[in-house]
C-alpha cells in the first residue's frame, strides 16, 4: 500500500491537525448538500447558499493560512515514504490552485451555485429557460473568470477540467471524443435492433425502495457506515470516513431507472467505503480523479448491472417483490430492457452505446461557453441543433434539453467529460478483471460479487489518492487510457 | 418592533457581515446535528464528532477576531435605534462569554459530546450504563473545567445556566422548584383519577406521519420553509431563515406520543418561522432564552393541544385516518387519553401535572454533579432514591432512568430547567391570551387557531432577540415570573 501510519513528530501533527481541519470543512460542506438535495424545504435556497458560501470562504481561508509552507517545509523534512510525500504534494497543489482565486469570488461562486440550483428545482419541471438562464448566466460568467484566474493548462477550461481530473486537457479531450464519436456512430447503425421496454405496468415504490437496499446488499454496501434514501437526481458521498451515503430515484412506472442507479450509485460508494481508515482527515482519503471514481460506478452498472447474468441473479428478488408487475416478464426481458439501445433526450436514462454521445455534446457547448463562443441565452437552440446531428431528435421542451442536469447548475463545468473517462477506465479495468478471475458471468449468476469487489478493493479502492488517476489506472489495469477496451466490449454486448 | 433595516455605512456592513458568519457556523452546525439524528449511520459517530468539533472551534475563532472589539465600537457611534444597541449589546455578551474559555476547550467539549451522545444511542437500548458513563464522565469533567472558566453568576452552575436562560441563577432556581414541588404535590393528592389509556390497537405509522403533517397544517407551519421527519427523540430546528424542521416518534401502538410531541415541537417552528425576515444572520433572529422557546411549545402542547376542544375537532380526522383504532373511542376518551395523570418513569411521556417533578430531579442532580457533590457513576442510584420520594416509583433500568435524555450527553447541563420555566411562561401567556381574545376553546374547537398564532406572533416571535425572557415575557403576559397562573391551570385542568 506504501500507507501507513505518518510521523509522530510535531510538525507532522500539525500538518495532520490542518489537513484535518480542511477535511472537516469540505465534509461539513457535503453534508449541507445533501441536506439541501433532500430534506430541505424550498425556502431555504438563499440561506442555504450562504451557510454554503461561508463554507468555501473558510475553507479557502484554511487552505491559505499564512504559516502554510512553513508547515509543509518542515513536514517535508521528516517525510520518509511515497505517501508522506503525497500528501505534501497534493496540499501543495490545492493551496496552488486557491492561492490563484481571491476568497471574494470563492464565496461569489458558492453563493451562485447554491442559487443556480435553487432556480434549477424550481424551473425544470415547467422547462422555464428564461429564469434559469437569469441565473446560469451570472455563474458562468464567474466561471469564465475562475478559469482565468486559475491559469492552468492551454486554456482557461483546462483550469477547471484540471479541478476534477487533474492533468487532462481540452485539447486532448477534443481528439478522444471526435474518435469516440466516430467509434460509436459505427457500431450504432450495427446495433441489434430486438430489445424492447419492459411492459408499462405499476412498480410500487414501497418495494423499489427494498429492491435498492436488496441490491446495495448484494454488491457489498456495508450498513455500518452507509444510508440510502431517495432524491430526484441520484448521488453518492461520504462526509467523514465511517459515513457514506447514496440516493436513488423511483419512477412507479419503471424499475429500470432505480436498479441501474443503485448499481452505479452503490459502485462509488464502495469505493468510499474502501479507502483505507488511517487516510481519514488527510487528501489521501479520496479518488484521485472523478475519471476514477466514475470508472467504479461504471464497472458495477455496466459491466455487472447489465449482463445477462446479473438479471438471472435478480429475477427471483423481482418475483418476490413485484409479483404482479413480474407476470411473464423473463430474464431475457429484463436483460434486454436494460440493454436497449434507443436515441433518449435524457442521459440518464440512456444507453450504453448512445451514453458517451450525450457527454459529448455537454463537452462541446460548456467548452465553448468558457471559450466565450456560446452565450447562455443561445444553449437551446446549441443544444437542439447538436443533438439532432448526433441523435437525430430534438427537445421540444429545455426541461429535457440543456436544463436537465444538476451540474451546470452546480457550476461543475469542466466536469462532464470525467464520465467519460470513466467509462473508459472501467472497460479496462473490466478486461484486466477477466485476465486475473476468469470469466466473471457464472459468479455474477450465483450473486458472488465479493471477488469482483475484492479486486477493486485492493487495485484502487485501497490506493486512495495515493497516486493520480492516470498512473493508477496504468497500474491496475496493464495499460494507458484506451477507448479501445470499451469499442471492443460495446461490440461483444450490442453487435450481433 | 424597533427593529427595523440597519445603517448602511462601512462600520455596519462589517459588523452584519461578522454576525452572518457567526450565524452560517451555528447554523451549519444545526445542520451537522439533524442529519446525525435523522440519516447518519451509526458508523460516522467519530468523524461526525471532528466535524462538529471543527464547527465549534471555528466558531469560537471567529467570535474572537482580533479586529472584534473595533469593529463593535464603530458600529456602536452609528446604531440609532434599540435594536442596534442590542445587537451590539448580544455580541459583546457572546463574545465576553467565548474570551473565557479557551478553543483547545470548546473543541474537546464539542467532540466530547458528540461522541457521547453516540455512546448513547448505542447502550440506552440495552440499557449499559457502565459503557455510558465512561463517556459521559470525561464530558461532566469537561463541564465542570467550562463552568469554572466562564466565572458567571454564584457558582460555577450559573455559568451554565446563563448559557441558556441569561440572567437565571441556580440560587433562584433552588426556591422556584422547591416551592413548586410542594403545590404540585398538594395537587396531586387531589386529581380526578378517572382518566384511562386508549385502547390497545394498532395505528399504523403511515397514517401517523399524515396525522402529524395535518396537525402541523392545523396549527400554521408554513410548508415553504418547513419541513418534518421522525428520529427517537423529538427535536426542532432552524439552520437559517426559510428552513424549519421538526421530528416527531411513532409508536404503532399509541398515537398520544406522536399528537403531543407534533403539538410542542410544531410550538417552537412555530416560533422560528415568525422571526421578522430582517433580522436574518443577527443575533435577533433568535429566542432571548431556551424558557421563552419553550413557553410556545408548551403553549401548544398543553394550552391547546390537552383540551377538550382540540380532541373535539381532532376526532374526526382520526376517526378518517385511524378507522378500525378509532372503533368505539369517544372525544372524552381521547382527551382523558392525552390528560391521564400517571407516575411515569419517562419524562416525555409524562403528564402535565408531575412533569416539573422530572425537571426538578435532573436540576438537583445535574447541579449536584457541576458542585462535585456527585459523581457519573453514582447517578443510577441518586435517580431512583430521589424518583422515589418524588413519584413513588424507581426504575428497573437506567434506559428508563439515567440514561433516557439525550441531554446530558449533548452536554447541555443548565439547559433542563428552561423546560420548567416555560411550563410557567406558557401558563402567563395563555392568561393574558384570555385577556385578549377571551375563551379560546370554542376558536380551538372550530380549528381556528390562526388569531392564537397571531397572538404569539405579535407579542412573542417578532420580537426575536430585542430583549431578555424576563422584559419580553413581563411585556407580553403584564406580569413577573410567576408559578401561580401556572398552578391555577392545572387547578382547572385536574382537579374535579
Amino acid at each position: 500500500m506504501g500507507g501507513g501510519p505518518f510521523p509522530t513528530g510535531a510538525e507532522w501533527q500539525a500538518l495532520l491537525e490542518w489537513t484535518g481541519t480542511l477535511a472537516d470543512l469540505s465534509g461539513t460542506s457535503t453534508v449541507l448538500g445533501w441536506d439541501r438535495e433532500t430534506i430541505m424545504p424550498a425556502g431555504g435556497g438563499e440561506g442555504r447558499a450562504k451557510l454554503l458560501g461561508t463554507m468555501a470562504a473558510l475553507s479557502h481561508r484554511e487552505l491559505m493560512r499564512p504559516d502554510g509552507d512553513e508547515l509543509l517545509d518542515s513536514a517535508s523534512a521528516s517525510a520518509t515514504t511515497p505517501a508522506h510525500d503525497r500528501v505534501i504534494a497534493l496540499m501543495r497543489r490545492e493551496r496552488d490552485r486557491a492561492s490563484r482565486v481571491p476568497e471574494s469570488l470563492v464565496r461569489e461562486l458558492s453563493e451562485a451555485s447554491s442559487r443556480c440550483v435553487s432556480t434549477w428545482i424550481e424551473t425544470r419541471p415547467r422547462d422555464d429557460f428564461a429564469t434559469f438562464a437569469a441565473a446560469l448566466s451570472p455563474l458562468v460568467e464567474l466561471k469564465r473568470r475562475q478559469a482565468d484566474a486559475l491559469d492552468i493548462g492551454d486554456e482557461p477550461y483546462d483550469g477547471l477540467l484540471d479541478q476534477f481530473e487533474p492533468g487532462a486537457r481540452a485539447a486532448q479531450l477534443e481528439v478522444l471524443f471526435r474518435d469516440l464519436a466516430a467509434g460509436i456512430q459505427s457500431l450504432l447503425d450495427r446495433v441489434d435492433d430486438d430489445a424492447a421496454a419492459l411492459p408499462e405496468r405499476t412498480w410500487p415504490v414501497d418495494a423499489q425502495m427494498t429492491l435498492a437496499s436488496d441490491i446495495a446488499d448484494l454488491v457489498g454496501f456495508e450498513r455500518e457506515t452507509g444510508a440510502l434514501a431517495q432524491s430526484a437526481h441520484p448521488f453518492t458521498c461520504s462526509p467523514h470516513s465511517g459515513d457514506v451515503r447514496f440516493t436513488t430515484r423511483v419512477d412507479s412506472s419503471d424499475p429500470m431507472g432505480n436498479i441501474l442507479a443503485v448499481m452505479h450509485e452503490a459502485g462509488h460508494a464502495l469505493y468510499e467505503q474502501g479507502f483505507p481508515q488511517e487516510f481519514a482527515r488527510t487528501p489521501l482519503r479520496d479518488a484521485p480523479s472523478l475519471g476514477a471514481h466514475e470508472s467504479q460506478s461504471r464497472f458495477w452498472e455496466n459491466h455487472v448491472g447489465r449482463t445477462h447474468a446479473f438479471w438471472t441473479h435478480l429475477a427471483p428478488t423481482l418475483r418476490r417483490l413485484f409479483p404482479d408487475a413480474m407476470r411473464g416478464v423473463s430474464e431475457d426481458d429484463l436483460r434486454r430492457g436494460a440493454t436497449r439501445v434507443h436515441p433518449s433526450f435524457i442521459r440518464v436514462e440512456s444507453d450504453e452505446v448512445t451514453y458517451n454521445l450525450h457527454i459529448g455534446l455537454r463537452f462541446e457547448l460548456e467548452l465553448a461557453m468558457i471559450r466565450g463562443d456560446l452565450e447562455v441565452a443561445d444553449l437551446p437552440v446549441a443544444w437542439g441543433d447538436r443533438l439532432e446531428q448526433l441523435l437525430g431528435i430534438r427537445p421540444a421542451a429545455d426541461g429535457e434539453g440543456c436544463m436537465q442536469d444538476i451540474h451546470w447548475p452546480e457550476g461543475m463545468f469542466g466536469y462532464f467529460p470525467t464520465y467519460t473517462l470513466g467509462n473508459l477506465y472501467a472497460a479496462q479495468l473490466d478486461a484486466a478483471l477477466h485476465d486475473h478471475l476468469g470469466p466473471t458471468a457464472p459468479l455474477i449468476e450465483r450473486g458472488e460479487l465479493a471477488p469482483l469487489l475484492s479486486f477493486m478493493r485492493d487495485r484502487i479502492h485501497t490506493q486512495g489518492n495515493l497516486r493520480d488517476a492516470e498512473a493508477l489506472m496504468a497500474d491496475a489495469t496493464g495499460q494507458p487510457l484506451d477507448a479501445g477496451p470499451f469499442l471492443a466490449h460495446l461490440e461483444r454486448s450490442y453487435v450481433g
